[in-house]
């Protein structure tokens, strides 16, 4: 992997529409993630198989995998909460399982209704089911840099989850900003530290954008040595606890972002920003993402006529 | 100054609020800048004093500045085009006046009317007026970090600029990104190389939102020496190129990073994200910045029921 170059691994499906307000059919899903894998993307988080009743919007979990045109080079990624969503993603023919536990007891209690150890627990049954398959699995941190209910997280807390998600045998480990509440200075410091643990290709950076800091704390972790990063198209996503703010970091103002610095990412920018321009229409509402609506730099516009 | 402090110039009343669609009220402009300079702002471009014609939105200037409750310690700053505007700003009390030119020849002649030539010898003019007066000058070099017309401007040109900013008098400098294309290591490059010209005091960074980057290229910049930044209240201002784009950089999402890295910036933010609260019922609409929705990351919010 060159020094620079960023692997963008998309999330709308799945973190990004997690959260509307209305139905989204199935083909459009299914349309969705396709037109994400046409333009140059390696990884797409497709959905997620957690219960019908907490996740309504992604019950159709199966229907999607079993509905897309697989890409060659694509790694297709499924959320899996414990051993039974791992039978689902599995059996609907998911390349990677992302397990998620937080780091923040309080919060993994809420959304899990388990403790942190309860949820190592059940993920070691999944790592029992995945053996001997062609499926890897990723462990994912979330609330690693702050949580809603309990603030700040003690960050030997966070080393210590990702050694046990190593010691029960994922290859990847993802650090997630769950709320919104991480600063590129703490960013920079806890992925130093993570990387002395693992290498950079086995790190993903999730980040949202709730208090304007998502890509701040990419270019932080990308200094830091972090190579990949969670965005969703549009910056689809949001946060209970911020009604009207941003959600996940915008893949294309990400794209951008790395166009502009001379960061190669291998995705075609004016086609993800077209794609972009799709979801309101979709979605029913505008979408938080700044370039779909500015263009890339390189779009100039005519000078007014009193400009002679 | 300490090395982790940085200047805040509000700039909301001026940039903000001149693309609004809407009138305001000169009592309600006077009420925002007076409750800004509550909130511990040393510096405030309150108003502009160019074209009605061209601005109608800020027409008002001449009563807006005599209409403040001034605060000591506080800079009141006027933008000024031309000797006739700073004729008026001086006579309605301006502190320092701000004058303004574009790099990109294309968008000086489209804004000013001007060559960049016949800008600087109209500001000669302003320099004499100002001589034996209690008004500092600062100058803006609009469009430093990419033109919507012309793409990528010379860096050399813009140097030469601030040279000749200098060379006239100027104690002030500020390197303006008018139309957000600035990119986080170009503003790093351009900042560290005007800082061999000037001190750090004496160079402002004024960034807009429009592609997301815009608190990226604070820290940027900050990291590579500079102090002092513009930024507008709930993110106000935007760009005509960009419809439903993000404006200035907002204010409160600039205090909250500095809170949270631990630079000082003596602003009230709790105050300041009240303030900002009360701007989508003056303007009638909802405003680009974060952190006003999601509040601090100290503000903890109570776990569900179910995670008892």
């Amino acid at each position: 992997m060159s020094s620079e170059r960023l692997i963008v691994q998309e999330v709308a499906p799945r973190d990004g529409l997690q959260i509307e307000p209305s139905w989204v059919e199935t083909a459009d899903k299914i349309a969705l993630i396709d037109g994400v894998s046409a333009l140059g993307f390696s990884r797409i988080e497709a959905g997620s198989f957690v219960s019908p009743k907490a996740v309504p919007m992604l019950r159709d979990g199966e229907a999607v995998f079993q509905g897309i045109a697989r890409r060659a080079g694509v790694t297709y990624v499924a959320l899996v909460p414990n051993l039974k969503g791992a039978q689902r993603a599995l059996a609907a023919g998911a390349d990677e399982l992302n397990l998620v536990l937080s780091a923040s007891q309080t919060h993994n209690r809420a959304n899990m209704r388990m403790s942190c150890e309860q949820s190592l627990a059940s993920f070691a049954e999944v790592v029992q089911l995945a053996k001997g398959q062609a499926v890897s699995l990723n462990g994912t941190v979330a609330t690693t840099f702050g949580c809603p209910f309990e603030g700040r997280i003690d960050e030997g807390w966070v080393f210590e989850l990702v050694q046990r998600y190593l010691a029960l045998g994922m290859t990847g480990i993802t650090l997630a900003d769950t709320t919104g509440m991480a600063n590129p200075r703490q960013v920079a410091r806890i992925v130093r530290q993570v990387l002395e643990l693992i290498p950079a290709s086995a790190l993903t950076l999730h980040f949202h954008n709730t208090r304007g800091l998502g890509l701040s704390n990419v270019l932080a972790a990308y200094e830091a040595g972090a190579r990949r990063f969670d965005a969703a198209l549009g910056g689809l996503g949001g946060c209970p606890f911020a009604p009207g703010a941003s959600g996940n970091i915008c893949t294309e103002d990400l794209v951008n972002l790395c166009a502009e610095i001379g960061v190669e990412t291998g995705i075609d920018l004016q086609r993800l920003i077209e794609l972009s321009r799709t979801l309101p229409a979709l979605l029913g509402h505008d979408t938080p993402g700044q370039v779909a609506k500015a263009g890339r730099n390189c779009d100039l516009h005519p000078p007014p006529a009193t400009a002679g």
